[in-house]
Parts: C-alpha cells; structure tokens; sequence
C-alpha cells in the first residue's frame, strides 16, 4: 500500500479551491481512500481560535509581523493536531491553503520569504505538504468570481486592492518554477471537473 | 533632557517582580516622569487577547513550538502598540516580564534560545530592552512565595515542578553574564524596599 500523502490547494481568491478539495475529496473517498479536508487558517481547535482573532477587527489590528507569527502559530498547531494525527492512520489530507499562502501573501512586504520559511522551521519543523497545486486564472476571471460571493472574500485578509492580488499571482508561480516536483500550476479555468481532471493527472504517481 | 527608557522585570514566580515594578514606577513619577507599568504575555489589547488563549484551557493545548510563537507574536504587538509609541512620546516603560522570560522559559526544550532569538528578529526586529533586571531568590524562598498565593501561579504556565524553575533560574543567570551590561541579577531576598534601593542604584546611569 501506498503511504498517505498530504496535498495543499493554493491561489488567489475565486479561483475555485474549495470546489476543487470538495472534488477530490470525493473521488478519492469513492476509491476507498480515507481523507480529511481542511484548511488553513484553521483546521484545529487552537488554529480556529487564532484564525477568529486573524480574520475579525480592523484591518490593522494587526502589523505584517505579528499576523505572520500568529498564522505560523496556527499552522503549527494545524500540523500537530490534525495533519500529522490523519496522515500517521494512513487519511490522505486535503489543505484549503498552508504555507505557500503566507509565504506569497505575508512574505513579500516587510517580511521576505526566508523569513517565512524560518517561521515554518521552527513551528512545525519545516513540515511540507507532499504535493501542491496553485490554481491559476487569468486576472479578471479571478476576481470577478471572488467579487461575487460572500464571506471570507470581504475579510481583512481578502479586501486588498488588484496590484496586491497580482503580487500574490506572482508569488505563487515563482513557487511552482523554483519548486518544480511539489508545487504544480494547475489551470483553473473552463469547467469544475475539467479542473479536476487536470489535478488528478498531476497525482498520478502519489496516488494507489 | 536624557530619553525615555525601557526596562523590564524578570525572574521566577513569586520573586517580587510586580511589587518591584509598582516602586519604581512610584519613585519616577515622584520625579515627574511619565511612567508606563506593562506586563506580558500582555500590555495591549491583542496580545492581552493572545495572552489569554495561552493561559487558559487543558495544559497540553498548545505545543511547545505553537505558545513560542504565539508569545512571539504578543511581543510584535506589544512593543509596536504600546511600548515604542510610549518612549516615543517621552515615558519610562516598566515591564513585567519581555522577551528573556520567553528564552528562559521557551528557549530551553524543543526550541532553543538561538530559536527564540529569531522570533524576537522577525516579530520585533530585535528590540531589546535598555535594562533588564534578573530578580534572584534562594530556591526555597521564591517557591513558598509562589505557592502562598492566587491566580497567576495556578496556570498553564505556572504549574510546573522545582526542577522546571531550577533550569528557568539558571537560564536568567546565563543572560546575566553574557549581556552583562543590559541584564542584571538583583538579590530580591529581605524588604521590598531594601530591593527596590537595589534596583535604583543599578539604574543611576540611566536616571535623568
């Protein structure tokens, strides 16, 4: 038996991660799989707690140094309590966001992506997923799909203006050259299950 | 007009470090300085929301490297939301407990003090203190203090065994005689006002 894995969904807002975990989730569950799907920030008790403080208030609650702190927190609580626990019972683990989020959104200000990456090493040891996607629209696409929803797209985190997005893009597709093996850029457009198919294709060879 | 100075408070539990911060804010004010008295995990409104997630719930909540990160993020508030704009402004800032608490009482396990340090790098940009006292008791003295009263010393963090806090007190001693010059060892033993005369006398230098 093939071990399990860990895969982390990524990309701006609106670009359809959830539908994509729902989706996968599913096929995999139908393959007797066991899965968990969850998503940062969150995904364990601590982690939502801190993921309450991070989304609610004013905008600038809090600096780009404290919210770094506090989603490396929240991920390392993420990663003990949840991810580790379901992979170790042999659950594949389906990741609405994980590090390569804060590396694009927090890690490109005042922060750089070193120092992210140190954040991540010394609250979860560095831990990665095995493969991850970053879903990828064409500029307007994306936001018009993330302008026409409720929720988590009127947040202190999502309500940034065009240039930030597109600096997010542009983060995420520097990941995917750098890192060729674990980070793939998926297409997102067209239809929802011809995105799957495109996710599953890049699975081929974690999946039994 | 000599600046405005920041000075914390540090030691183990019930060695008189609150008592001690309320003197000296006393002896300032009664020069006519502005002083401000703080406390960590704490001293502003979200690291006292941050404060009050590490100190409350089952003593296994958060992990080792999760409470070092979320203290560190604390820190990042505090000292952006209340402690520089305070000596910014002109006033004295007395605090009980800063970042040496979190090396002493976080740096010595699964992370270590180098690891500390670079939290306190990326959340605070390594701001230290202008003076630090370390206040020292005699072992069995600061734990009949601790235990003879309420509240702080039942907590999460408080609840631990002699040789926890024998380690805790060696780590202070080990700041002291690296960073001879910001960190002082101050005897706490015998009338609160015989220490507080201690503390004075190590501060002549910095006292307008």
């Amino acid at each position: 038996m093939r071990p399990a894995r860990f895969i982390s969904l990524e990309g701006g807002e609106g670009v359809g991660k959830s539908t994509q975990l729902r989706a996968l989730g599913a096929v995999f569950r139908a393959r007797g799989m066991e899965v968990v799907e969850t998503r940062e920030p969150g995904g364990s008790p601590g982690a939502e707690a801190i993921r309450h403080m991070l989304l609610t208030g004013a905008a600038d609650r809090w600096s780009a140094r404290a919210e770094a702190l506090l989603f490396a927190a929240a991920r390392a609580d993420h990663v003990e309590k949840t991810i580790r626990p379901a992979l170790q019972r042999g659950a594949w683990v389906l990741s609405d966001r994980f590090l390569d989020s804060s590396r694009a959104y927090q890690g490109m200000g005042e922060l750089t992506d070193e120092d992210i990456l140190t954040l991540h090493r010394i609250g979860s040891a560095g831990f990665l997923p095995d493969r991850t996607f970053i879903l990828m629209l064409p500029e307007g696409e994306a936001e018009s799909r993330a302008h026409s929803r409720d929720g988590d797209g009127s947040d202190r985190i999502g309500g940034r203006d065009s240039a930030f997005h597109r600096r997010v893009s542009q983060s995420f597709a520097r990941f995917a050259a750098i890192e060729a093996d674990r980070v793939r850029p998926i297409d997102a457009s067209g239809e929802a299950a011809a995105v799957t198919a495109r996710l599953l294709r890049e699975l081929e060879d974690l999946l039994p």
